[in-house]
């Protein structure tokens, strides 16, 4: 029987030479590992408070709307910068060359709610740290971080738990 | 109790003077409207064969990944130019100003699979038209396409149902 890591494949040098890049689109095109995915994400959170769900730009966007879809909750999205069409708080952080910037929409969250994150892929942890900061800039709670696929090497597992963050991805890639 | 456009916010002069934004993330917050659009999208297809759903990038993976969950099939992306890793084809489409290109893997459809295209909004019909070009070009045969909201002053339904698509929208808005 496959796994989620037996469906994701690995493109050699992209986005730029020396990258192997873990390509989830195979995972999500077919049934069986689409829906694997999705009921292992929320496997550890089975019974808890989640009140939103807040996915990532661009892959976690996929993966949030099944997850608000199968708990019957709210969708909230995190997008880069002057995507969102309201008001919106940012937050900058730093890439490998240069910096981004995130955005919310400042009316998305309300102070209390119990936000779960959702994305597809655990590099450095910088764009899942700015999107927690955002969420609890907005008075928001975060139940976990949940992820397909962690790439320990890069550090973002460590830097997210050492911020007290319960962080679970469904598999790890050696490499970059 | 509140129908889907309910839940949909008008934002003023966003992306640029003039436009009045039709902005679902309210929709897709609230519990009740996420659920009710995902049902409502769906119901013309009840007892349908359907065997991948393709989202349009971006706002059309949030839909998609919820309309793959429930029906227990395949996502598959359509993306920007340079976005998806893979092999793709590509198509181009006029905008206002200029051109854009949209790409599939491809691999991602086989012959023969029946597909269902989601965005959240279709005006001019010219990102919808590039995407199902890619699905046929693979071979993928169109079930229907899939919106919450339709601009129909934008002209996008006639030009798809002109040629012979199955189109539905939740809700119309007037002006563009």
């Amino acid at each position: 029987m496959k796994t989620v890591k037996d469906y994701i494949r690995t493109i050699v040098d992209f986005p730029h030479e020396g990258i192997m890049f873990r390509d989830v689109t195979t995972l999500f095109a077919d049934p069986r590992g689409m829906r694997l995915a999705i009921d292992q994400m929320l496997a550890p959170y089975v019974g808890m408070q989640i009140d939103k769900v807040v996915g990532l730009e661009a892959r976690g966007f996929i993966l949030g709307g099944a997850i608000a879809h199968q708990l019957s909750i709210g969708f909230v999205p995190i997008r880069k910068k002057g995507k969102l069409p309201g008001t919106v708080i940012s937050e900058e952080y730093k890439l490998e060359y240069g910096e981004a910037i995130v955005e919310i929409h400042d009316d998305a969250i309300q102070p209390g709610e119990k936000i779960l994150v959702v994305d597809d892929l655990l590099a450095t942890g910088g764009t899942a740290a700015a999107g927690i900061k955002l969420i609890e800039r907005l008075g928001g709670e975060i139940v976990g971080c949940a992820f397909i696929v962690d790439l320990p090497e890069l550090g973002g597992r460590a830097v997210l738990e050492n911020l007290s963050y319960d962080i679970h991805a469904l598999c790890q890639f050696e490499g970059t």
